[in-house]
């Protein structure tokens, strides 16, 4: 691999070749303004036409249920804000979990700004949501859950469904909001199923370029804009679309459309990293077996993650502390599942795509056991 | 000219090949996540330092100035939202005119459901900002002023530095926001002798990709971020920055260094332009001899303008009607200015780049003119 071997596809995946294909295609050929009613317009909109169409197949979705955003940030700041502006008159309070990722946590505080009642519940110590400690939370002001699908540090998978069921037999009228943006391609999604009304996912952790994301809405949900402008994307998030990224989009999506055969190969890597890595006496598995197998979080006792992370640098070995996001700061995730501060400033997260091997997991194994002979303890 | 003859560049321009080669080297070499703190991160970082380096000079700002965006849309909204929230404690009142783009209107509308004071100015009638209609409104409940450097449909220049300079005299805590989306790389700007504390720009109007763009936010101006999460771009606007399309909108700025040369050229253009269409006895100017070079407007007296356009459009000449963002609609600029309905149905937008030459306005002359041979007045 030209780039070395990386272990870090949760923080940001290489963009596939169909995908860079799609993208210069947009940008030396087929580069008119979607908005322009001239041909080169025309031309631009029909591929945001077909590009819509794909994305929205891959989840069971209709067309017009998809919002392409700037990525999965901009979609969970659209699907939280969104929908408590247009709900306001009919609740004012907002449950989340203090396991999601940053762009739900610190739209949570905006939206605490603008006035709403916030409540983050703690989860289960494997990271999962106890749904009888959300239950107890929904009560008829409530007009807002918003639950990860798969954690971004750990793997760890809720029970989307099961949990909207939960929360709607409670109130019905509550709008339930998923980050998807781990789970997206990594696992079989169907919004039906689910039954979510809003749904977060990003391009460029599934081999799509940086700065592309969708939100799924349901037909029936109304959200109130927060980029307002010349009414794109059916006047819910408007400017001019981000045609490149979109149809890169497309093609990644379209490149990786075996997602159970993807899952079940990256679910033998992880088998395969969870084998070698045992037999390094100081790796501890932070992720429980049945987190999503694209997500291995370790903690490498004794060492410091940053020096681990620096020191496999160095011999080309990407893997990350903590999440990308979190830089600088200790995990709020491994935090809240009560894990110590020694065995969260060890952790690392080694994050699989399908074009990791078990010959990188090889030599990462290696390179983790050379680093304990090499590295001093901390204390 | 392998798209054809192309006089649609206010509603997008073809990127350049400096652009694409700086997309394309994102895309498959230097594909890091910034964020990221190994040597891949690392690369991507410095990247983003100079990139941001680099576009802040050609405004004559500090780094620390320039907050990157998914494009003007997204820079105007954070502007009048992010500055409106942050000084909602000192004052209720926003001034705008009625011929700002939808990405300012919009927003302006937004602003006004989440309980500001929204005052919207007539301009005068070759588009242009009436100071002392401006002075009158100004008070010490105002907390900002927003107003577009070049009008996108006919290109009217406003006097941003006069108008911030009277402004803040009558009251110098109003924050003084410019869309300068059609000004930006067409007119030499230096936010210093300007005065503003806000202004945006959209890469894909300077042969950058579509999707991406900035905010200059002085200093010491205070947003409330639109978009919360893992605190990129210092605080104020979160999400994996774009990394691709960040750095094509730095090749781009470099690609084009010289302003005032290419406005020259552009100048000559509309000059030669002016002259061939005047000896169209259906053509009347809308656009003032002092707007800015490039962008033209005019009626073709008697038609309708979408059949001109798509006439124009079978014979691969690509212009527009009004903006592309008002599609569908009459143009709100036109109608504010006090133009009359058949005029504005009949008004085509012919928008410049540096790629343009004399003799693709020869084509374009002789095509207005056929036109008039071919179709049918209307009544």
């Amino acid at each position: 691999m030209e780039n070395g071997i990386y272990f870090d596809n949760s923080a940001t995946t290489k963009p596939c070749e169909e995908a860079v294909n799609a993208a210069v295609n947009c940008l030396t050929e087929n580069w008119g303004n979607p908005s322009s009613v001239h041909a080169l317009g025309v031309n631009s909109m029909l591929s945001l036409v077909k590009s819509r169409e794909i994305i929205a197949k891959s989840i069971s979705a209709k067309s017009e249920e998809i919002i392409f955003t700037s990525g999965g940030t901009e979609a969970n700041n659209l699907a939280l804000i969104g929908a408590c502006l247009s709900l306001k008159k009919q609740g004012n309070k907002v449950i989340s979990f203090k396991t999601e990722h940053p762009s739900v946590l610190n739209t949570l505080k905006h939206l605490e700004f603008l006035g709403f009642n916030i409540v983050v519940l703690d989860t289960e110590k494997d990271g999962k949501v106890n749904k009888e400690l959300l239950l107890n939370a929904v009560d008829q002001d409530t007009i807002l859950v918003s639950c990860m699908m798969v954690n971004n540090e750990i793997g760890a998978i809720n029970n989307i469904s099961e949990l909207v069921k939960a929360v709607k037999a409670k109130n019905q009228k509550v709008i339930f909001h998923t980050d998807a943006v781990q789970a997206y391609q990594k696992m079989p999604i169907n919004v039906n199923d689910l039954g979510v009304d809003l749904l977060s996912a990003s391009g460029h952790k599934i081999h799509a370029p940086k700065g592309v994301g969708f939100l799924y809405k349901k037909k029936s949900v109304n959200l109130v804009p927060i980029i307002n402008g010349g009414g794109q994307e059916n006047g819910i998030r408007s400017g001019t679309e981000n045609m490149p990224l979109i149809c890169a989009f497309e093609a990644a999506v379209k490149a990786a459309s075996n997602v159970s055969n993807t899952l079940n190969y990256v679910t033998e890597l992880n088998k395969y990293a969870r084998e070698k890595l045992s037999a390094n006496p100081n790796v501890i598995f932070n992720s429980s077996e049945d987190s999503l197998p694209y997500i291995l979080n370790i903690s490498l006792n004794g060492y410091k993650a940053e020096t681990v992370l620096n020191a496999l640098s160095l011999k080309n070995i990407y893997i990350s502390k903590g999440s990308a996001c979190a830089k600088g700061h200790r995990s709020h995730v491994l935090t809240a599942l009560g894990m110590n501060d020694k065995l969260i400033d060890s952790s690392l997260r080694i994050s699989f795509s399908r074009f990791n091997t078990k010959e990188e997991i090889d030599i990462l194994a290696n390179e983790l056991f050379a680093v304990t002979q090499k590295l001093r303890r901390f204390c």
